[in-house]
């Protein structure tokens, strides 16, 4: 990070005057661990399951959809498809047993021990050789309430502060979830001092799966963007279990779901955009990306005031 | 736009959840004029000007880096090359007579007439055929104090509130910025009331240029992107003049110098980033065009709940 600080000072600007694009450039040279880190293989991984929980009305869409969307990442037709085209980003869908939602959070744990870990080894192992940048996002009907029901029993404070309205529902099913996320907690609580039990007994395969692929990452020290409001569950988990554990990771965006900008300020994570998106499958990572590269080309490409024989600050 | 509202509905995401790339789609479908709008040839303008004021000592850095940095930009040294680069855009720097600095505003017009109508023509004729994004950039050493003292002469209030430390500039730099501002203001008082007045007396070459280019672009339907704290005053004359002159505009960002924020608030334009950026020469629009191109391929790529037999939201 020294030796980037110190290429900065000589590039042909002012100090300081790319901003956040100096700091995530000093980011990248510290993990990757070169002065000069490069972007050769962004990859976007989407994590897909389905939610038992989905049977008490908490989402405006049917299950099925979960499979659909899978099927529609597979053929290029989703957003996330038309962002990572864009930018030059890979991108693999992990679905995560989607014949077996998890059970119903409210009734019993959503995992049992050996699913919750299956899922979480799944998104370990998923990260492909050569990454240097990954981008996690999910895909699951019913999972902004189990995320919502992850940050009530970590973070405490009123059920319905941690619920928004989703991929969209009316009052009705906003209802439902704050009913379901209070359920939940209150069945479980006498285990959720310990952050991988809230994972595990109100969570998803899909949001142990990118708790899998953020440790891996790290292990790789390989820079993670995290996506929005539910991707952002798993990080929470893992932050509460060991601090530090997101020192890898930058917030990709802050989502419209209100509570995702509650949920950045406990990660102590600024967020990269706050564009209004609340989509998931990684869309916010995968656009915040693009910063991302642009920040290393600006380190990596520009003349330093000697090379461009340009006269640097007058000093008084 | 009716059209674009109409199609996003059938996209396979539920309803506004790409928030501001929805708006921008919609956005440049109308100026457009098509439903299925494209980016083909996005472009960076930037503009280059010396300013007499600067024998005031008002910036960090001396005149002769306007011409260096000139150099830097044709030779692709500069943060903004990396970032055309990067995302595919073209770029010409325009430079605007930089052996006759403009006069120190302080004292009389910054420019005569004949200088200022000059300047704006250059700017209305720099647009290349077929440029369907434009980015509007400058470079210019003591131009901040030149854009703050036109937000003064349009918006009143306290010129120290206008004023920042542009480059970098010291203690003593900034109190000669604030000194500047509030002689020049104070020197022309009597011809403020006319908005292109303001430019003439208190502008630069490259502000009255940026201000020529956004008209151009307007008349041939050409969505613009702002770029940052100097870039703006440009806009802000043509809005003073003119209210609904810059309704073809995006803010591309919001820039580190304080000021920027208040003066995107009297433009009513909600920037589309906050990096912490204060470069100018058109690298926050340049940042900004990536999140537009992505806008658009979602709109245009992305298939239908129909195409991907994807169950659309249930409606209860």
């Amino acid at each position: 990070m020294e030796a980037v600080r110190e290429r900065q000072a000589q590039l042909t600007k002012p100090p300081g005057s790319l901003g956040r694009l100096e700091d995530i450039a000093a980011f990248l040279a510290a993990w990757q661990g070169v002065p000069m880190p490069a972007i050769e293989q962004p990859f976007v991984l989407i994590f897909a399951g389905n939610h038992g929980v989905v049977g008490r009305g908490v989402s405006a869409y049917p299950a099925s959809v979960t499979r659909a969307m899978v099927a529609n990442f597979e053929a290029g037709g989703a957003a996330i498809n038309q962002i990572c085209a864009r930018f030059g980003l890979g991108l693999k869908v992990v679905d995560l047993d989607l014949d077996e939602p998890t059970l119903d959070f409210t009734q019993e744990p959503a995992m049992d021990e050996a699913a919750a870990v299956a899922a979480f080894a799944r998104g370990m192992a998923a990260i492909p050789p050569g990454t240097d940048l990954l981008c996690v996002g999910e895909m699951g009907i019913g999972n902004s309430t189990s995320a919502a029901a992850i940050y009530y029993a970590l973070y405490g404070g009123d059920a319905g502060g941690w619920v928004g309205r989703g991929t969209g529902v009316d009052d009705l099913g906003l209802a439902c979830k704050i009913d379901a996320v209070e359920a939940g907690v209150a069945n479980h609580k006498d285990w959720l001092a310990d952050p991988l039990e809230v994972l595990r007994r109100l969570g998803g395969r899909e949001i142990a799966a990118i708790a899998g692929a953020i440790v891996a990452a790290r292990l790789a020290h390989i820079p993670v963007l995290l996506d929005g409001y539910i991707a952002c569950a798993a990080a929470a988990v893992l932050q509460a279990q060991a601090p530090g554990a997101l020192d890898h990771c930058l917030a990709a965006h802050v989502s419209a779901e209100a509570a995702h900008r509650h949920v950045l300020e406990r990660l102590d994570k600024q967020p990269l955009l706050d564009l209004g998106m609340r989509l998931g499958e990684g869309s916010g990572a995968a656009l915040a990306a693009s910063l991302v590269q642009a920040a290393l080309a600006c380190h990596t490409g520009m003349a330093t005031f000697a090379e461009a024989n340009v006269a640097n600050k007058i000093e008084s």
